[in-house]
């Protein structure tokens, strides 16, 4: 058993989801956190929390669970990190540090800029993680203590753009797509194989956390579907005028690539 | 152990990939089949099939491989199918059945019936399984002996460029994307996470069997992109004008549907 240090006395998890009670969970398993308060709007999502350990109390209040803390997690959707973290100013003690976990950082910088005193160092965050799953029963110690890497908050938001909102607004059109497509009658989901289900399973995800997400980062995820949109257009035209080797060629690119991402996910 | 009825002498498998050699192992552990026999074009994966027990022998001459066979399975690209049965058929006992694996039925019926004597039944077939990879190696006894239905031609390309042509479309066209993308000169890839990698993994699929089945089933493919940038477009506006609630609907309408697919794949 290795001596570990205490790097932070309270830990205010506003918004126990998937990603904040997984933070709360791993902080806990590493000995960083001398307790765990929990702060939400749903009692029985933070029922569980406490069930799972993942809290030691949790409260409505805000200047109850600001009392003593010295680290506040904001866990929840994007556009209520501004309004919470506003709940809490008034009550956190000096050098309370604040941090965030959403897919969107521009606004939520600029908010929390704007909102905070100097005294209450901000230090927005991203963890990578998450699953379509959501709630404190979805927590998971493990996927937290991955590669730390630092950004501006602009260049953040252009490539979550690309790699993440895009691929959920893909998923959730194509469930649109299918729901309205009618092909005699036939209920199309029944026929659907793995290719489908790996395509569409993030598309069963949080509904107000990925609607904020989508409004908050509009520019750069308008800019990363009309991306999407003139490469698929393109491969619909090679279809149309059945032109074999330019698809092959398209083809063939693709694969290469998602290719290259597969040793790049075993190598890490 | 059950005593087996041998449903066949000779199997032939044109094109022992993924779905042929599958088939070969799952009539074999089944003993529905007396002797596999393989026909390629690549002697390192007919080799790989004859090292993992999927044949008895390959062998490069059509003439020798109908010999005695009673049921030959057509596993090789769409647009190769014709071709194949062409080499076989001076050669096929009568009353030998055919069968084939493709992803789109109607140009394969349409060739085959035009190509077969009466003497030569052929059973179209399309096994819903498959993965990202390909050949001999790749093959597995199980994913077999699921629910079996009978469908029209031309119902099947329909339902197919939906829930599997259409995916991997989006798939190659993703790729395609963020390899033309350029933000400030980073590697997209590196920032991807499971939603990235579960929404393009059929994109690593090998490259002429898809740019077959694109061209081959290009009508009903077309209808389906179609369908599918009308609603990603839909999607698009909302995210443009700022509409919540519209959002909101849309994310909550996929997601239901996501989660249906999820009970109807676990009762599967």
């Amino acid at each position: 058993m290795l001596a570990m240090t205490l790097l932070f006395n309270r830990l205010v998890i506003a918004g126990v989801g998937l990603i904040g009670g997984s933070l709360g969970l791993a902080a806990r398993a590493r000995g960083l956190v001398g307790e765990v308060i929990g702060f939400g709007r749903t009692e029985a999502n933070l029922q569980v929390a406490l069930e799972r350990g993942i809290l030691d109390a949790y409260t409505f209040d805000p200047a109850e669970a600001a009392r003593g803390a010295d680290l506040l997690l904001l866990a929840v959707p994007v556009e209520a990190t501004g309004p919470v973290a506003e709940q809490f100013v008034p009550f956190l003690p000096a050098g309370c540090v604040i941090t965030d976990a959403g897919s969107v950082k521009e606004p939520v910088v600029i908010a929390l800029e704007r909102l905070l005193p100097p005294t209450l160092p901000f230090v927005g965050a991203h963890p990578i993680a998450g699953t379509e799953h959501a709630g404190a029963a979805a927590a998971v110690a493990t996927g937290v203590g991955m590669r730390v890497e630092e950004m501006d908050m602009g260049t953040h938001d252009q490539i979550l753009a690309r790699v993440s909102h895009l691929p959920h607004m893909i998923a959730f059109s194509v469930m649109q797509a299918i729901l309205d497509a009618r092909v005699a009658g036939i209920d199309l989901l029944a026929y659907t194989g793995s290719a489908f289900a790996d395509l569409t399973r993030v598309a069963a995800s949080p509904v107000e956390m990925w609607r904020d997400i989508c409004l908050a980062n509009r520019e750069a995820l308008l800019a990363a579907l009309t991306e999407f949109e003139d490469a698929l257009a393109q491969m619909k035209a090679w279809v149309a005028s059945g032109d074999d080797q330019a698809l092959a060629a398209a083809i063939s690119r693709a694969r290469a690539e998602r290719q290259r991402l597969t040793r790049l996910r075993e190598r890490a």
